[in-house]
């Protein structure tokens, strides 16, 4: 067993892994920091969509009234969704890229950019900046995720 | 080719590999169970979404009276995109965490909290219980993912 | 560290693993298609949901009436959740069903139809054709993930 261990931790001593493990991880926690930004919306906003969750502020139309949509709760929303649209790519692709045996200066290079810009395009949208603030940050992370996907076929491709 | 397979049985032989393999299985088939809810409601209430859906009811008004939403489709929707909100980190954290070397009895900890938080969140928002608890439910889950991802950062942190 | 570099790529140059790579590459590209498609239809047909996406058709009213939902779009983004519930099952554990050792015959098999019933949804789902044309591509890949489930379980079920 302890033989096992070690070819796993072997995985993780390996830089290239090591470098996706670390952004892979930070971008994840970049996309559920959105559920507490949505929640911290909806109770400082009184903007909920469960019934049980206005329970507390009494009974009948006294509560029904918080049961609405708001701006701001929504606009974090679909910020998040965009943050699972371009981030499930990102975590697959990423691994088998990883896996792939790039550069470790090459990999770091994808990784950081694709985390910055995802980074980014979460201030874009939630400040909001103008346009193209959002549109160009997205844009820049789709292209390092299309960039790791060529890298994987051309390694990969068995069809 | 065999002494690579034999490789790759390894990882599957590990035992922590082995435990996050079956807690990640189940949570993803809870998760695909939601889509045979939402079908279920959607017949069950005849509330659809697309026009072809509805074809099979008859032509024109008939038929376009069925598109409308249903407030148990729109929850169990809710569900399923609150699944995939919190189930994504666990699948690439949770992957990343039991590479990183953790201690059996440790990874099966937080692999067992995860699902049963997750299951117990899935029956909170469709049954509905009182709140709090889907918000415990879903805190738990959420803690033991940055439990996780602590770890990993702790063992792997290569920026 | 070549010689940790030398087991990684032993693990692409295992041929369900690329078989993987190269299936699980594709259907995420497909997904990453789904948001040039909505913006492609947001553009053309002038229906944005953020305000700071219409300042450039001027200000006031002229720019808040780009500011609508448009069936084409729903449409489409209907179809990018609908892969996004799909296709992350089919990550995680075409993954584990990956390292679980099967014949790469039968592996092939999966990976092919989870990919061509995909792929044959979204055809579906943006022409659209009648049903049951979605419904079947949809149940043809969910069986698929179902069976590698069923094979993961079985391989490494540890409880």
């Amino acid at each position: 067993r302890s033989g096992e261990m070690a070819k796993l931790t072997q995985l993780i001593d390996n830089e290239v892994f090591r470098a996706y493990a670390t952004y892979a991880t930070i971008v994840l926690l970049k996309m559920m920091l959105m559920s507490l930004i949505t929640a911290y919306f909806r109770i400082s906003r009184k903007a909920f969509v469960n019934p049980e969750d206005t329970a507390s502020f009494g009974k009948g139309e006294n509560a029904k009234k918080y049961l609405r949509t708001d701006p701001c709760v929504e606009r974090v929303r679909r910020g998040h969704l965009n943050d699972l649209e371009n981030i499930v790519p990102f975590l697959g692709i990423g691994l088998l890229y990883a896996l792939s045996g790039p550069e470790l200066s090459t990999a770091l290079l994808h990784f950081r950019i694709f985390t910055g810009a995802r980074i980014a395009h979460t201030f874009a949208y939630l400040i909001p900046l103008p346009q193209p603030g959002r549109g160009l940050s997205w844009a820049v992370a789709y292209a390092v995720t299309i960039s790791m996907a060529y890298k994987v076929l051309k390694t990969a491709l068995y069809l």
